[in-house]
Formats: C-alpha cells, sequence, structure tokens
C-alpha cells in the first residue's frame, strides 16, 4: 500500500508502534535455541526492551522464563507491535487475530511469500489487504527484523546475533542476510546505529515511508539502504530530495542497488521476486534524487563516517599530513584522481612547518613528517593546517616505525581536532596497518575521528563528501513550461493508432512544442514540390513520405541540395518513378520538401518509457565514435533548468560541443531547451512510448539547433 | 650500478651475502631504545638470527648485552654483510672500513643522501663509487632494511617493529615507512613473507638484480613491488617477461606505481628525488612485461593471496554459494562487472542441489543456502559446484545469522576444499563482517584459503589472477623484420638537422620502410606537374612544399581532386601565384602532385622517446570525438606481432574498427602492419624524437591503408 497523502500523520503513528513500542507480542515462539522462533524473542529480552514483551506459543506454558499465552487474544494487556514468527502459511489467521486484538502494527519475519512463487504472492496479498482494510503497518515479511537503539527503546526484533551500538546512522536493507553482516562489520569499525530495518518483500513499509519517517527522527543523521528494486519510483526522487537537500537538518542518503548487471538482477530476482529497473535509469534517479550511489559495503561505510562525525568541509582543498612518503604519494594520486586538489599553503604555514620539523621533512603538500616523527611533528604540522585557510580538508597518515609512538600519537590528533573543532574542516585519519596500529584506531574512533586502513579509502570518501555538499548548494531549479499548442499535439497523439506515427505528423507535433524545425511542405506534384520550394527557399531537400518505405535513401527516396524550381521538379519526377517501381501509387502519402539544414554537430535526443519512474529523457552525441563509447546520459522526466544542463556535461565527450582544439563551441543552450520542451511533451502525452529526435544538428553558438529527423512510437498503457 | 650480463654468479653471490649472511657488523649502533641504530641492532637479534651479529659503536662498550667494537677493522672474525645506521656524512669512510675488512655487501639504512639535495646525491655517488670499485653490492641508502624470513637465515635486519611471518610472498618497496604499514597489515590478515626488502635509493641494487634474484629463490612464489621510479626500464620488461611467463615455476609480479598523477608523482620526487616516467607509459611497461598493475595495497594482497595459496583456475566460470541474497547478488554484479562469468551448472549438480537443499533454495548460480543454513548445506553445495566440470572458481559467501555455525562451517570449508585439491579450481571465501566471523576467516586462513571481508574483494582478485594465466598461455609472439631500406632512411635521418624532416623526405623515408603511401612527385613547374599527375593517374592532389607554411590549408596551399592535366596546371599556377604574396621563390621546395587517397577511417600513430624507455609507439582513432575520449594506447618499441594486435585491442571503440552497426570492418591487419614498421623505423634509427602518422587512411578489410600526412622530427640525444 503505497502512502497517501492524506493521512501522514497516522503513517507516522503507524511507524512509531514498529519503531517505539511499549508492548510487543511475538507470535510463534519456539523453545528450540539456534532457529529464528526462538531466537528473536530472546533477543528481544537480552537487548533489554524497556517494555514489556509477550510470547505467543499454542500449548506451550513459558519460554525462556516468560509466560507465553496461546493466541495474541489471551493477552491481558494492551499490545502495541506484533511480530511474527509463524510459519507463513499460518501468518493470514495470526494478523487477523492481532486486528482483533486492536494491534495496529506487525513485523513479519516469516519467509514463504512472494518469493516463492505465486502460490506465496497470494498470501502476500491476503495479508496486505488485512493491513490496508484495519490501517495497520506492516514491516516484512521475508526480513530480519527491527532495531532501535535509543536508550529509552532498546528494540532489537531480530535475528541478528547482537544489538548493535548507538549512533546517527540508519540501515535500510532490502535483503535481510545482508543485516546481520552489516551489524557484525560495522561493530568491527566501531560504527554505531540509529535505527536498523530489513523491510523485507515491502508488503506494506517500504523505503519510501521509511524515508519520510526517518527525515524526523532526532536520532538519525545520516541514512544508508541496500535496495534491489525501488517501488513508488516518483516518490522516492521527490522524498530523498526534499531529505537530502531542504529543512533544518538535511539528511544525506547513500544507497547500493543491487542487481547491476542482467545477471545480478536476475539472481536478486530470484531472492525477492523483485523485478530491477534499468541500471542507467537507477544512476539517474539517483542523481536527481541527490542520493549517493555506493557499489560496496566498504564505500558506503567510509562515506557515511565522514558524514556522520564531521562537519561538511567548505572545498576540495586537502592537506595531507603523513609520517611515510609511499602513503603520502599514494594518497596524493588518489586524492587527484577522483577530483579533489592538494592546497597550496599560505606562506605563514609553511614557515611554521620549516621552524617545527627537521630539515629532511617535506614541507609542501602532502607534508612529510618523516619516518621517526613522534607526536610533537603531528601536533605542529596539523596546527599549521588548521589554521591555514587554503585547508578545507585534512587527512592524516601514520605508518607504525619502530619508534612511532602510536598511542600518543591518536591522543595528540584527538587533541588538536578537539581544539579546531570550531574551523569547519573534515578530519580523517588512516593509521595503516592492522595490529600495532590498533589501540591508535581505537582512540581515534572512540572521539569520533573516522578511520580509514588504507588512505586511498579516506579521499573516496571525502569526494562523495564534497559531492553531497556540492547538492547541498546547488541553486534550487524549476521545470520550465514553454508555451505550446498542447491540442494540436494532442489531436494527433491522442487519435492516432498505436504504433510509429508518420513523418508529418511527428513533425507536426514537434512544432506544436515549438522545437526548431526548417521549414517543410509536404506536396503531391511536381509543381507543388517546386513551389514549396520557392517558399521555403533553397537549397531544399525531398523526401519520400510512405509509410511502406523504412530505408528511405537506399529506395533512392531522398534527394539533397536542391537548389531551384527546376532541380525540385526534376527530382520530384525521377523519385516518383524511381518508387513507383516497389510500391504502388496510394502507398505514398506525399513528397516532402524541406529546407536544407547549415551544417553542425549531431546530436541525439530520445526518450523512453520505465515502468517504474515512466518518462526517461536520454541524450547523446551522433556518430559512430559514440556509439562506440556507450556515452549518453539519462533523466526522468520533468527535468528542471540545471538538470538539462547537468545532462550535457555529464557527457564525457562533452568537450566536443564545449569547442575543442579551438574549433567555435556549439549552441548547448539550443540543446538544453530541445531538451526540456521534450521532456515537457513526455509529461503530456504518457501515450508516448518512445521517441528520437536523430539527429538534432546543433549550431555554433548563438546560432541554434535543428531537428533533422524525428520518430514517434505510441503505446497505450 | 647497472647488472652487467657477464657478472652473474658475482651478482648473485652478493645479493646472498645480503639475504643469507653468516656475520653482520652493524655499524653506528647506539643505546637509546627507540632510535633506528639502537632498534636494526635489537631487532637482529629478537628475530633469532641464525648467525653473528656484531655491534659497531665507537667509544661504546657493549650494545644490548653484547660487546661492542671502536671499528669495524677491530672484530676479529669475518664479515659477511654490514649494515649501517651512522648518520649518511659518516657512510663513506664506515664503507671504506668495511672494503677493507672484506665485507662483500651492505644495508645502509642512513638518510642524507640523494633526497635532501646536491649535496647528498654527491655524497650517495662517492659511495655508489666505492662500491662499484670493489664489487660490493649496496641495499639503500635511506631505506628501512631487508628481512629474510628463511628459518635457517631468521634476518631482520631493518627497523620494522616485528619480523613478519614466514610465506610465499615477496615484496620490495621504494618506500621504507610503506613497510611498516604493509608489515602489520599483512600481520592483520594472516599473510606471510619470504623476503621483505626496503630498496631505498637503489644507489647499486635496484629492482632488476633483486627480481633476478627472487627468480630463483626457492622460497618465493609470488612478487610484490612499490615503486615511484623504475630505473633500468628496458631490463625490467625483458627480466619480468621472463620471469612472469618462462621456465619450471614462473611467478607473477604485482606492482602498485605510486605518482600515477602529476602531483602524485611531485610528492615522489621530494621525497626520494624519483624521476616519474609518464604513467601510461608505465601502464605499456607493465602490460608488455606481463606485471599485473595494482592501485592499492588491498588489491595487490587480495590478488597476491589467491596467487600464492590456491590454483591458476582454468578460466572464468565462477559459482557463488551464499548464505544470503544481497551479496550473493552484490558478488554477481561485480564478477559480472569485472569480466568474469557466472558458470552454468550442469543437469547432474542441478539434480544434486535441488536433493539437498530446502524447496525456498535458490539452486541457480548464485546458489543461496539460505540464511538459516548450517554446515550441511554449505557442504552439499560446495561438493555440487566443485565436482561440475563448468566451474572454474569457487566464492563462498557467509553472512553471520544467529543460527549460523561459523566455525563449523568454515571447517567443513576446509574439508571439502581439501578433498578437491586435485580439482584444479581455486577456492575464495568472505565470510562478511568482523567480530563473529572473526574465528571463521582465523580457521580459513590458517589453511590457506584466501578470504576476503567483502566479495567484491574476491572477484577483483579472481579478475587478476585469470588476467594473468592468459598472460602465462599467450603464445610467444616474435618481433616481424620487415625488409627495409635502412640505408636510403639513413641517408636522411642521419644527415638532416635537429628539428622537422621535410614533408618530402619524411615520405621517403616512410617509402624506405615500405608504408603503404599513394604515388607522389615533386614539380616545379606547371607542366612537370602536370605530367607528374599524368603518371601517378586521376584525380590527385596539388601541395605546397614549404617549410615556412605550417597551414597549408589557410594559405591556400591544398588543392583537392584534381581530374586532369588541365585542372593539375591551372591550379599550379594559381597556387604559386598566391603563395608568392606571402613567401618568396626561394622558400619554396616545390609542389607536391599526390593521388588521392580513397576514403575510409581514419588513424593515428606516433613514436614518442620516453628518457627512460626509449621509443614508445602510440595508437588513436581520429578525429574529434577521439581527442575528447582520449582513447589511445601505447607500447615501448620493439612491438611484437601480438603487441600490435593489442594496441588496437586495447582502445575503447576498437568495435569502430571491427565494424559497427553493420558497417564493413576496417583492415586491421594494415594497421597492424603499420605499427610494427613504425616500431622497426624508431629502433633503427634513434635520432628520431617524435614522429606522426596522422592521419593515416584504413580501408575496408583487404583494401589496406594509406598514409595521409607524416610528421618527424629529429633530436639527437
Amino acid at each position: 500500500m503505497s502512502p497517501q497523502p492524506d493521512e501522514p500523520s497516522d503513517r507516522h503513528d503507524g511507524l512509531d508502534a514498529i519503531f517505539r513500542p511499549k508492548s510487543i507480542a511475538v507470535l510463534g515462539v519456539t523453545n528450540t535455541p539456534g532457529t529464528v522462533p526462538h531466537d528473536i524473542f530472546v533477543n528481544l529480552l537480552s537487548a533489554r526492551f524497556q517494555g514489556v514483551v509477550y510470547p505467543v506459543a499454542p500449548r506451550k506454558r513459558h519460554i525462556a522464563g516468560v509466560r507465553a499465552y496461546d493466541y495474541v487474544l489471551d493477552i491481558p494487556d494492551p499490545v502495541d507491535l506484533a511480530v511474527l514468527v509463524f510459519p507463513g502459511a499460518v501468518c493470514e489467521q495470526a494478523l487477523l487475530q492481532c486486528v482483533q486484538k486492536g494491534i495496529r502494527a506487525a513485523v513479519i519475519i516469516s519467509a514463504g511469500f512472494r518469493e516463492v512463487g505465486p502460490q506465496g504472492l497470494e498470501r502476500e496479498n491476503r495479508i496486505k489487504a488485512i493491513a490496508h482494510e484495519h490501517g495497520m503497518r506492516l514491516i516484512g515479511p521475508n526480513c530480519l527484523g527491527v532495531i532501535n537503539t535509543e536508550p529509552d527503546v532498546l528494540l532489537n526484533a531480530s535475528f541478528a546475533r547482537a544489538m548493535p551500538a548507538a549512533g546517527q546512522i540508519a540501515f535500510l536493507s532490502q535483503s535481510g542476510a545482508l543485516c546481520t553482516a552489516v551489524l557484525d562489520y560495522a561493530q568491527g569499525k566501531g560504527i554505531g546505529f540509529s535505527k536498523f530495518i530489513s523491510l523485507g518483500n515491502k508488503a506494506d513499509v517500504g523505503e519510501v515511508d521509511l524515508l519520510e519517517y526517518l527525515a524526523t527522527d532526532p536520532q538519525t543523521s545520516v541514512i544508508l539502504m541496500y535496495l534491489e528494486e525501488m517501488t513508488h519510483g516518483r516518490q522516492l526522487i521527490e522524498v530523498a530530495r526534499r531529505i537530502t537537500r531542504e529543512g533544518d537538518r538535511p539528511k544525506p542518503i547513500l544507497a547500493i542497488k543491487g542487481g547491476r548487471t542482467p545477471a545480478g538482477a536476475a539472481a536478486a530476482q530470484s531472492h525477492t521476486g523483485a523485478l530491477a529497473a534499468s541500471d542507467r535509469v537507477c544512476n539517474a534517479v539517483f542523481e536527481q534524487a541527490g542520493i549517493i550511489r555506493c557499489t560496496s559495503l566498504e564505500e558506503m561505510f567510509n562515506t557515511a563516517q565522514l558524514l556522520a562525525y564531521q562537519p561538511l568541509p567548505r572545498g576540495r582543498k586537502i592537506a595531507i599530513v603523513t609520517n611515510a612518503g609511499g602513503p603520502g604519494v599514494m594518497a596524493t594520486d588518489a586524492a587527484i584522481e577522483r577530483g579533489l586538489e592538494l592546497a597550496r599553503f599560505a606562506s605563514d604555514t609553511t614557515k611554521k612547518l620549516k621552524k617545527a620539523l627537521p630539515a629532511a621533512a617535506n614541507i609542501k603538500n602532502p607534508i612529510d613528517v618523516i619516518g621517526d616523527a613522534r607526536d610533537d611533528r603531528y601536533i605542529a604540522a596539523m596546527e599549521a593546517v588548521f589554521t591555514d585557510k587554503n585547508v578545507d580538508q585534512v587527512l592524516v597518515i601514520l605508518t607504525p616505525q619502530s619508534m612511532t609512538n602510536i598511542t600518543q600519537i591518536a591522543n595528540a590528533v584527538c587533541n588538536v581536532h578537539k581544539r579546531f573543532a570550531g574551523s569547519g574542516k573534515s578530519l580523517a585519519c588512516s593509521f595503516m596497518g592492522a595490529r600495532d596500529v590498533a589501540p591508535g584506531i581505537q582512540i581515534l574512533q572512540q572521539a569520533g575521528i573516522p578511520h580509514y586502513i588504507l588512505p586511498e579509502w579516506a579521499t573516496d570518501a571525502m569526494t562523495s563528501v564534497i559531492r553531497y555538499r556540492e547538492w547541498l548548494q546547488r541553486k534550487p531549479s524549476t521545470v520550465k513550461q514553454y508555451p505550446a499548442r498542447k491540442a494540436e499535439a494532442g489531436a494527433i497523439l491522442d487519435n492516432a493508432p498505436d504504433g510509429y506515427l508518420t513523418e508529418v505528423d511527428a513533425l507536426r507535433v514537434l512544432q506544436a512544442y515549438g522545437f526548431p524545425l526548417v521549414d517543410f511542405r509536404l506536396t503531391q506534384s511536381a509543381d507543388e514540390a517546386a513551389a514549396a520550394a520557392d517558399e521555403t527557399g533553397y537549397p531544399v531537400v525531398l523526401r519520400i513520405v510512405c509509410p511502406k518505405i523504412i530505408h528511405k535513401f537506399d529506395a533512392r527516396g531522398v534527394i539533397l541540395n536542391l537548389q531551384s524550381a527546376d532541380e525540385v521538379r526534376r527530382a520530384f519526377v525521377s523519385m516518383r518513378e524511381h518508387v513507383l517501381k516497389t510500391v504502388s501509387e496510394s502507398d505514398i502519402t506525399g513528397f516532402l520538401v524541406r529546407k536544407m539544414i547549415p551544417s553542425g554537430k549531431e546530436v541525439i535526443l530520445g526518450i523512453n518509457r520505465d515502468p517504474l519512474f515512466g518518462h526517461v529523457v536520454m541524450f547523446g552525441l551522433g556518430g559512430l565514435y559514440v556509439e562506440a563509447f556507450k556515452d549518453v546520459t539519462f533523466r526522468v522526466v520533468p527535468i528542471d533548468e540545471l538538470t538539462a544542463k547537468d545532462m550535457i556535461d555529464g557527457l564525457r565527450a562533452s568537450s566536443v560541443l564545449r569547442g575543442l582544439r579551438g574549433e567555435e563551441p556549439s549552441d548547448v543552450n539550443a540543446i538544453e531547451d530541445a531538451l526540456k520542451r521534450l521532456s515537457q511533451l513526455a509529461a503530456d502525452f504518457p501515450r508516448i512510448a518512445e521517441m528520437d529526435i536523430n539527429p538534432l544538428i546543433v549550431h555554433p553558438s548563438g546560432q541554434g539547433a535543428h531537428v533533422a529527423d524525428v520518430r514517434i512510437r505510441l503505446q497505450t498503457q
């Protein structure tokens, strides 16, 4: 069930019953340790839940020392949350009893639903209907459960092995088993969580509801997601965009999308029954929603740490302090490759460094305090860069030499960091190694200083953080509404049958939406064609219009560069004669006379309809090489002003349009304009299933662009 | 000093004295713990060195309980190896005394040489000269030292904090401080080393000498390097190629090259005085030498583990066994993206899986044994895939559910692995998490099963291993020697002044080396030009040849597509008239009449001379887009048959030449031919500093190619 805009308070109430219940009934508990129905009940108790837990276990007197009930209806007190661990087949009945008991929220751990095939899907639809009818909120089925680390709640309604530490990071996952790995992994890194949610099959509550809930959760400052399918695509974009950019406390969202490759998507489908959207559409959605896309857990948590514990730095200028040349070089390489910049120190900084460090030290960035450095040199170098206004971010690297006083240096780093807490500069550390450096790493982590085993991981995270900052600072951008003759286009688009529009109809639709077209006339005779050419002006192109002729050039159905009325007449006669050898008179719609388009760069604009996200606009450069490089950008309709610009700048070969080798730059404004008109047209007419403007010929800056060819395919949904 | 081919035994003897000494003098030891001169001596003792160590410390009676000597000459016994920890300024004198003492090898830990500027460089040159004169081998200066874990040696002549475990991996590093991080890092992963060498400034022994030594070292099966500059570039290629491909026991070499970016290279230069070769040349060198290039320590050790402990798998077909859907999806995505393939199971395998696993399990690849799986399911799934002949590599993933019996599963994995040891299939595991999974990981590591925290890292490593296997299986390829008129080319190339050759001379050089040229004549009059055109055949191009005219088209110095003798005459007259407005008669070398080249795809071939590696061949597609994509390949001269092919296939847009969108494929044989001729020409004439064939016009398959334009710049070295 999708959230309805008219019931926000209800929805929050429902989710509050899930995350902050006062009393919980666990339905289907057993006495066998090492099984889900048992462990989940024990987990609730051992996490020191700050309310009451009731085991429901037919024909059992007690479970783990707690009095058990045959049915949920037997519980003498009110219950806020039901956790179902019964076998899938029994869940429907159990849920109905929960309704009867007045329970408003449930977490269904049980498997055996959509993921096992048609019978399971039916079962899932039935519990969905029950929840919908009775205003009950559901997490699951087929999930690991839910965790809330708030001290006055302490809820571990999951079969994870341990309760995580409290922290500012919320994690949602569509894979239950991944959750357990993430919990263990995070524990090793000293990372805590605010909320931890296994989404399961998302019969009711999905990522959009949870994002809305977490947006106002005071414990959460960063949201992480592992998704395999995205439900409510459009809403996801809107909600994520709002959370990541707006309000007093915008929160970054990081996501991994499983099923990037066809084989991965097939695997995803087999285990959650998920239908994957195209991966390129996914990328577009994440870009437009401000979601930071990650490809591995390492990348996600590396970035999340920096976002959760450090200020958003002002810019890309990084200072590196290291006691080892090689790692300094490797960090520099990684920083530059990822788009950070090495800060150029103020002269005052250089003076301070010169004074404090030995002669053999490198006082340029990266600062090498040399292998035998102890805490004093680290302090001096850090103080210098933290006071330098050219520095936005600081990376401190340590390698364990025999004389390196690791824990003292770690403490010194924490002190300097504390003293410069108001500087707005972010700090990350890399104490390289494993055993010797471990005590130092622990000191850093306890002080909230993100630590990375490899300096490269720190620079990766720093880059993602800067990209998030740029997203925050992005100016508000609106969707431009062009004046368009919608009715005129509708007369064609609403009435044509499914399939391709004729060339002339397609051109007329573009005309109605103000696309840059050259003058054209559909003619039926040589004289008419010559007269038309006189009107449009020379040179002209003559083109056959005939649905049966697909490859016009091969069929001699196109003649270019006609310079006079006479030439047009002769061309008409010869073209007609030739095509009539293969098609009959009645197949020919007419002969199109069109002014020649001046030369320019060829680009391609397209529309596709995605089952989940609706219309998607595509943009790329024309030509063979571009096909070889697959260099195209996608965005979901509607696209705003800045997004149109992004689509052009997002091409790897966008420099071709910006003027390469001293060439005149192309009229990118004209391309942006066409992209936005295309978006408006698609938004107005859902029947458009596919559309290509191929090519749009773009002239030098200020001289506009012209549509050279267009295809529109309609398909009623 | 570079290794001389006529003294191989001497060189090995010298390095044996470094790695397997019976007695060591440490010069410059002090009594202050926490300083290099003290710690290094203590390290030697505490590593249980299987020989004698003598401290040399003027005016000290004893160091760490061991009798000390004022001078090395005072030591009453013979000494194999000197370890110098004196301040840099004293090293020269100390080294001379070592010579006097008859010591044949030294490790100079001391800093204060090339890395500190001109004075240090002089100092380094002096110790280099001493070593060279007396046939002494030197490691360093400015290094961390040397480690050999062989049980009958146990040498830790370094200031690392601890002796690493013994293992099959050798590590060389140009950054000393990186070594300590690597040692600690590897310890955390349970990785041992055979030899561990900090190269320092490489005054004498460099990576080439060490590779030669390690090639025959029975303890070493994989070699890792961190380099910032490469000395003896050509030798590196030859030696690495031999080690990685030839003999009874080829050994893979993995390397990180620090200083990939200009900022990184600058940082490298400031700390070791290294001069970095261009990064793209570096890539070419690694490709041609069979060295696996890594960009981080994680990547390097991940791959090294698989190479050291598992058999080289037959192919790219991977089977994944997991108890968690999400990680299975993520591993599949990563595997496919990196070029592995999911194995399609034999029907027998599917039957076995169906029988052994519960109904909810996914018996397709990736096999999901489901979250509540215990060891029995892992055993069944592993047995099934290990006996399936469609499977080359196996990846086992585990997430710690509350009922997951982690150590039992780890033991079961080890058992199955042992039983199928002869299968030739490689196994990698990913027990995801940190704390809960730690005991399981330890069991795997002790059994020599590579473990990765993230499944993606396993697939990365599997991909690198497969690439190494392909390198091993690569057919031997020779450098083709084309019949060429070398003397004719030499008459031009040996006698022309530094700078650009004239167009006609450049064409004649190409002619002498058999490049595909269209017929051309240099003419001086309209009649001569017309006669020349009659000889070459029509249509022709007329081009001015005049060193003062750079942009021929702008100066109307090129007229295309002349169809008759008359047209040639008229063109000649008008061109001459026009150019004489800006240059004088005597500036004009003549007028080139050249047959028009039929149309085709434009490609660019080039030569550059790298200070370290000599001539480098460059190949790319022509046109603006390709410039935007920077899609070019490089290889060091001479290039063999397969390498020429690699240069073409290595382009991201090579599909353009192979026939895209149903186009005819281009004549790639003609391109390969031109690349190999170019390589031969460059090898024959070191004076060629730069050369471009831009463009070479390539016709459809079987129809050859033609040089349209060429530039050659000479520069005597």
